[in-house]
């Protein structure tokens, strides 16, 4: 059997919150630990983004914050190839040849597209032809296995399909990526009950200070009248066990105060070492830096393999 | 005054015709003493082409191919940089770069897009991107002029258009090209009087031999009856100034064979030396990979000092 070979993509857009870290981050760093002899890749997608993010400071800070927030919850740029996207000529080019074998009407099928059409919105080309960087982003890398959340399997089913589509037309060069879907993805609730979304202006930051916990978790919709406050029982159950929420919350009926203060503290008491450790890690801006670069060497030596092999057989080179 | 940059590109899919000579290929030779101190770029545009040409064996041959057909019309490699599209990873990445500012509507009115449409075709993404890899093609080089047909003077404002947008979202990064309109076009007639091209099949192919030429004015399509074979003079008209066609036709009224068979002589005699300099070439096979190997260095070199400043301008790097 062929080494297993994870790769996952983040967007450089906003500040991560801790819907972001239980639903995605974390399970990216856990493989470290549960999948010891795979090849890991993580990458900063900042191409992508560039449909929204479209101002060089907001780019730039955004991207330095999320390799920072990574390093932060613990990926180790030793075990897992940490790069930027941007660094590796080999995505876009890859995408450009993806887009000549593959149909309007197939693409038009993606649900992002059809999304803003129901919507008469004007989306940019970029993020309609988005799941044909994003296969490319996947299977230069021999990708086995694409950790996605249930409604994100479409990108992988795109990467497969059009794998196919060219081992058809140019001969067997791409293995076919399995999704590997995390539960937890878009499932953790937010203040007001919704799933925790920065669209929704109900999120708690990951790396949130002491007082940005407070003002987060006192706004916590709560139904009065009941004797659990549903929503702030929803969050907690991320920081204790099923056994130590039920004795907490039998013992504290109606008293949403006593409450809301436990989850602060139990918020703050997992928060803290991450922001302790991130501002440590700020401290050499270097290094973030020196990580990328390294990263980008490692990716584009495995990029450029690749394509090297897809430009033969298309019979550029 | 900044300096004058010439950029065009023609893509490896069909054996040049002499309707591709006088219309484009020639021009292009000439600037080489009309324009000598503008800097030139001649393109094989591989990529665009991979939209058609789905096979390693045939790209190779027809890339191959037009590189040697350039050589032997002149295109000298120290003056002009001659290159290929896919040896330069700038040009794809700097159309992703592109896609994310352009909207869905606004490429949908390109002509091929368009066309397509009316006739119920299923277009590439590639055919329906190409537009913006084009913009790309150009604006990569810093280029002023645009040698076009009349009705390609849409790829050029594509250009425009992007640049500006890019200018105006990123700051000041491209200069506007401006097309140069070639009045010889899509002009020359051929064996059938329609224009002369490879999808009418009328076509006298640059580097004939003696039997092509031959077949191909036997074929030349006449309305007996007339003192003028009409289809005839046209072709000829390439060849002979209108006082020595008048002469020769006044002399030889309704002598349509020996009439074609002076265009044969006319034509083997231009095309003679071209062959004969094309064979010679094609003995040192090696020699065309050293040239597209040396513009790509000149090229690429060119084409990252601006993908540089596009990194730089939107904030990737």
């Amino acid at each position: 059997m062929s080494k297993k070979i994870i790769l996952s993509g983040v967007q450089p857009t906003a500040r991560p919150h801790i819907g972001n870290y239980f639903g995605a981050m974390k399970q990216f760093v856990n493989f470290q630990t549960t999948q010891p002899d795979a090849e890991k890749f993580f990458m900063i997608v900042d191409y992508h983004a560039l449909n929204t993010v479209q101002d060089a400071a907001q780019m730039k800070q955004f991207t330095y914050d999320l390799a920072l927030d990574y390093l932060a919850i613990g990926l180790d740029p030793e075990h897992s190839t940490l790069f930027k996207q941007s660094d590796v000529s080999a995505h876009t080019e890859l995408a450009w040849i993806f887009d000549t074998i593959i149909t309007m009407p197939y693409l038009m099928r993606a649900h992002a597209f059809k999304d803003a059409e129901a919507k008469n919105k004007e989306i940019s080309v970029g993020t309609f032809n988005y799941p044909v960087l994003m296969a490319a982003d996947i299977l230069l890398y021999g990708t086995t296995t694409v950790p996605v959340g249930q409604d994100q399997k479409q990108h992988v089913e795109y990467s497969r399909d059009i794998a196919q589509k060219f081992n058809s037309i140019f001969g067997e060069t791409f293995h076919l990526p399995e999704p590997m879907i995390m539960e937890h993805v878009g499932t953790v609730p937010g203040i007001d009950g919704r799933k925790m979304s920065k669209s929704y202006n109900n999120t708690i930051p990951l790396f949130a200070t002491r007082e940005e916990i407070t003002k987060a978790v006192m706004g916590i919709v709560t139904d009065s009248g009941s004797d659990i406050p549903t929503n702030v029982r929803a969050i907690h159950a991320l920081f204790k066990s099923e056994t130590e929420l039920t004795a907490l919350y039998d013992a504290n009926k109606g008293k949403y105060k006593i409450l809301k203060e436990a989850l602060i503290e139990d918020i703050d008491a997992f928060i803290k070492p991450l922001r302790e450790r991130r501002a440590e890690l700020a401290q050499d801006p270097d290094r973030v830096a020196q990580v990328l670069k390294q990263g980008a060497v490692r990716a584009n030596e495995r990029a450029q393999a690749k394509l090297i092999e897809v430009k033969k057989a298309i019979g550029v080179l």
